[in-house]
């Protein structure tokens, strides 16, 4: 089971393949659920199930899919590692976005079912494929042209675009593994233009949606 | 006064033009200052004095800065009523990135010295100039072009950049207020290619990231 908090998010399940076992509610006269278990419970009831500092109005119980990998899209999004649960939320939600349709993650990758990661996502999990994989496997199988960020890689702005793509991200502290970098078959990078060169870089979420932005240019 | 946590942060500090009156630290062996108090205090003292989850290995108390609002930069960043700490934080990094000298903030605009902000903005706040107008006097007044965004708005990748810009970012749930609106010289939109067409948006720094991506692009 994992948890769904919040009456918007709440509202979009029936319309995706998450099935809910029931809802604890504040305020049931919102939901508008006809063969589900809805629960009444008071304000403080619901503090002592939620897990946000600042709890919505209801609490989904859900049940686990059944994971599953697709076949490789054109454009995936590939993680190994990534740890922080607002970060794999951000990116789930930007793939929502560029209508990536497949995540896929090394095995030590946190639990995308963590609520931290269900609330940072919004209701994005539910349009997202998100696989757990042994990466270093995966990566030397698929047809995709496995590309990760480097220092020295190509400027994004005019590295040529394979057709098929692996974006691969990085553990937050340490990047990615030796294994996976070693499997990488295009380096590329995002152009600094401070002044000041300090030795920050920007959040790995962050590099993707730029990342991403450049992918998906069109229109010119 | 203001608070910085962690070592690393309080290291670069010497180099800006903040002033520290005086540190607490669980390891002031690993600092080096010369002119500087510091204090050598326990785990649980700095758990109590923290403003953070986990705290780090120390606080500095810093002198706030007299406030200064420089001319006009060929790229400025300006917020219409940013109310989230690490809203702000992600985009005072973003700036520093980018080397935007200048973020200019509506009063109601977070304070960009709460400790979550400073958090998040990595040491990028002793980067970029971040200075609180009257937000309609100074956009009827600036001589940059003021562009927002808006879902009808101009391509971001094909649309005519001014040369002087001003990239103005709206509250995360209202957006721009109307009297903003009503200032703004050219409207831009991200494309979005989801398939599912959800009502979800993307977060406030990650479109601003977005869009910087594209007024950066060069190399081609």
């Amino acid at each position: 089971m994992f948890l769904v908090e919040g009456n918007k998010i709440i509202s979009e399940l029936p319309n995706t393949n998450f099935k809910i076992k029931e809802i604890f509610s504040t305020n049931p006269q919102n939901l508008n659920f006809e063969d589900t278990l809805v629960h009444q419970i008071t304000e403080n009831e619901l503090k002592k199930i939620s897990f946000l500092q600042n709890p919505k109005d209801s609490v989904a119980v859900c049940f686990l899919n059944e994971e599953w990998k697709s076949e490789d899209r054109n454009i995936q999004i590939v993680l190994d590692g990534i740890q922080d649960p607002g970060n794999l939320g951000t990116i789930i939600r930007l793939a929502d976005w560029f209508g990536i349709e497949q995540i896929i993650c090394s095995e030590d990758t946190v639990d995308f079912y963590n609520p931290k990661v269900i609330q940072a996502s919004m209701g994005s999990f539910t349009r997202v494929n998100i696989t757990y994989v042994d990466l270093p496997e995966y990566l030397s199988e698929t047809k995709n042209t496995n590309i990760g960020t480097d220092m020295d890689g190509e400027n994004i702005y005019s590295f040529e675009k394979p057709e098929k793509i692996n974006l691969i991200l990085g553990n937050e502290g340490n990047g990615m593994r030796p294994e996976t970098e070693k499997l990488l078959q295009k380096k590329i990078s995002i152009p600094r233009f401070g002044n000041y060169q300090s030795t920050e870089s920007l959040n790995v979420s962050m590099a993707a949606g730029i990342i991403l932005g450049q992918l998906f240019r069109v229109g010119e």
